[in-house]
């Protein structure tokens, strides 16, 4: 591929595209053409019959596209606005306890082992190839609160080429387990050391991220500092926030001065655009307000919430309040690492609140699928870059083949049949019409049955910034 | 295997076993042996050191034992309570609506496709092959109203060497598809033909089961016929109760004579030890107590209830009076074939009803995995034949690997290592009784990941009464 003016196209794609927008939750482009340029940048996004001009304009051939079959789609990337890196060594276990108590007898006494690089580095590897292998172009990690194994953390999802965020987790009260905490000092100035050193690994799609781990963890002086902290280095914030009922009442009883639980995080200037807070399950109408007005955003994370028995977060109701708002793994409070099964427990989370006739209607999958792509994007301040196929994006990507070998699920032949019969009555002007219909409609149903039933063996190619990520190259 | 006495053993086993019994939901057997007749039949189940004896017993060599690798089990097949074959078409699309307005939208149109026998040869045949896949070895099938399209399905069933119970469905009311029903006596005169063409047969494992679709679906004289003619033949008997209010209030409509919803089946000689009915959730204490006195079972689908916002099934109320209880995939009102997702959504719901202070705790992994196998087994009236690995039951068997190539979830290295350090510190005595500890421990976590995160590349091996079935054989 080459043209006299510009740098050859990295891809040229040909087939059919499904994707959100704002306005809608599903949109299948099919018979298109989806061009990335050498950056990794979506270049254009157009109809087949602009084939001869683009091909022009871009200088590519028409042996340069790659056509996909008809069993095959293009989809977004998945982004996980939340997942805990050193609790994958655990993950799909110990989900017996509740919060406060889990953390307590698993997960404070497994992150405390972290210090050690060489079982850091085991954990790590497998957790960013497991995720990217489930689709996920894009995670939000908590680390340890160890600097280095958190660096490498970073370094290992950029050698996989994974899009994310790195957290170095802050707490420095920790009475349950004391020998999993720090100085308030010391947290402040790790915390620095990591921002700092991570920065100067100039990784083009991994970047620090300020981590609080949570009210109960952390006292007001370095939240306080940690606020200042992202202020002053424009940083992305992640912490927690009311996940449980007990969780809430301890923060009640450590910050008395606070109004509420949002308020800790606002007043200590850690509330804002840039922000992630996982959960919110028992957030108030207060609260919420607070949220939109600071443009800061909840990561839902409903396995979790339904493993650790901690409520149940009301999507509608948030989004009713213009909070952004994307899905989260919460590995391994959440049980599983894929964003397929977030998709599915973010249905039966929505569908539960249903039946308890807290709301009248619910989220349809096709919401679910845009909140676990541009929702994420847009709850990780990365809606400019990722989330779905508009040009000037960078192109993180899935290769769906519904028909791979070994499908967890199955297609018929008759589904495919009825179309052409129903066409049968109708003249070609008519057929052609009939067959967009009736393709749009055939692949809302495999586009579901991938949603509800595919798993990592129809996820074919994974692509972060136009960089083909999986298969895995031999050389990570 | 030979001995003078007996015929030579079919399988013997050495290694893990893990199964329930009625007084503990988990219970790993290491170190053991199991062997298996020619008929299919566990004849012991020992610890290793009985080798010379059991050997000399049965008459095999040790070169005859297939010991499992250290990353393998042995536990009892699944047992799907509840699943509509017909439906297996759309699984995975098409759960966007209500019970009532789902039937007449998608169900109904779909089950009156399947007088065409080519269609029906296509989905039964994917159904039987894509549940014992993952691990369903005993099926308990909805067909259509179609017999010989029903008798279709009992042949596949019999085909691949799946156990199962296959029903042709009876309706006589369905004013929303009146293209989809029989008449009173059709209806009646077409399940005698069923059921005695079946028997006729003489499959092994494939039963005849009457099958009343729904209160709303029937007329009293259908039900009244139906249950004369179950009593008669002293055959099993499946419907659906209770899955949405909505379809309570017509019953009680259709119905005012009866108390009841389980009054109509009870009254209609419909509620016995042999039945099983699907869902329940919205059934009284009153009724409940009907179900325990009659020693009728209930199909909990918990996957169904999400998708279509149908209830949430007490289960731990249920047990408490003494009904008998297994989980069922509903397919395709439930998304998902795996007997493993029915495990994982019984856990959510469980755990839903404890977030809502219904219930003060929930039910543990190891009682969903023991309703998974036991209490299916128990609910289909089939707990002398299987449900685990009791001598004299038949060998209904999976064989797990959890280090399966392309498994879906991780074990770690670090899990293993940690036994070894523990050990150091004790004598010689001390460190093979910790050690059987810690493998008790190790193991359990293991089953835990594959109930949570498991799938059919984890199920190396089925097993229906000694006949290895899954791998497909290529004659089938
Ligand atoms: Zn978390
Ligand atoms: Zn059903």
């Amino acid at each position: 591929m080459s043209s006299p003016q510009r740098p050859p196209l990295a891809h040229v794609f040909k087939g059919t595209f499904v994707h959100s927008s704002a306005s809608a939750p599903l949109e299948i482009l099919h018979g298109h053409l989806l061009g990335v340029d050498d950056n990794g940048t979506i270049v254009f996004v157009e109809q087949t019959d602009q084939l001869e001009q683009l091909a022009k304009t871009w200088g590519f051939k028409t042996s340069d596209i790659r056509q996909l079959s008809k069993h095959e789609f293009l989809m977004p990337g998945l982004v996980d606005t939340h997942i805990h890196a050193p609790q994958y060594s655990f993950t799909g276990t110990r989900v017996d306890l509740p919060l406060l108590q889990w953390l307590t007898a698993y997960t404070f006494p497994t992150e405390a082992k972290y210090q050690d690089s060489g079982f850091a580095e085991e954990v790590y590897t497998r957790v960013v190839r497991r995720t990217l292998k489930n689709g996920t172009t894009t995670a939000c990690y908590f680390a340890t609160i160890h600097t280095d194994s958190a660096l490498l953390l970073a370094e290992i999802i950029d050698k996989f080429g994974q899009r994310g965020f790195v957290g170095k987790v802050c707490m420095d009260v920790n009475d349950s387990v004391p020998q999993y905490r720090e100085t308030t000092a010391d947290s402040v100035q790790e915390t620095e050391r990591f921002v700092r050193e991570l920065l100067e690994k100039k990784y083009p799609r991994v970047q620090p991220i300020v981590t609080p781990r949570f009210g109960p963890s952390c006292s007001e002086d370095l939240l306080n500092a940690l606020g200042d902290l992202a202020l002053t280095h424009d940083l992305h914030v992640q912490s927690h926030i009311s996940e449980t009922e007990e969780e809430i009442k301890v923060v009640e009883n450590m910050f008395p001065a606070y109004q509420n639980y949002t308020e800790l995080y606002d007043k200590n200037k850690l509330l804002n655009s840039k922000t992630v807070m996982a959960h919110g399950c028992h957030l108030s109408e207060e609260e919420l307000k607070l949220f939109s007005l600071r443009g800061a955003a909840i990561s839902h994370c409903p396995n979790s919430n339904f493993s650790m028995r901690s409520g149940v977060l009301n999507v509608q109701k948030v989004l009713k309040h213009n909070v952004k708002l994307g899905l989260g793994t919460d590995v391994a409070g959440g049980y599983s690492a894929s964003m397929l099964d977030a998709i599915r427990k973010t249905m039966v989370a929505s569908n539960s609140l249903q039946i308890n006739k807290v709301n009248e209607t619910g989220l349809t999958i096709e919401e679910a699928f845009r909140l676990a792509t541009l929702g994420g994007s847009q709850a990780l301040g990365l809606d400019n870059v990722i989330g779905n196929f508009e040009v000037g994006k960078e192109f993180d990507a899935l290769l769906i083949n519904t028909k791979a070998s070994d499908s967890p699920f199955d297609l018929f032949s008759a589904d495919e049949f009825e179309f052409f019969q129903a066409s049968n009555d109708y003249d070609l002007g008519q057929q052609i019409l009939l067959s967009e219909f009736v393709f749009s409609h055939f692949l809302k149903d495999t586009l579901q049955k991938f949603l509800y039933l595919g798993d990592d063996r129809n996820i074919s190619e994974v692509y972060v910034a136009g960089k083909q990520v999986v298969p895995f190259s031999s050389s990570v």
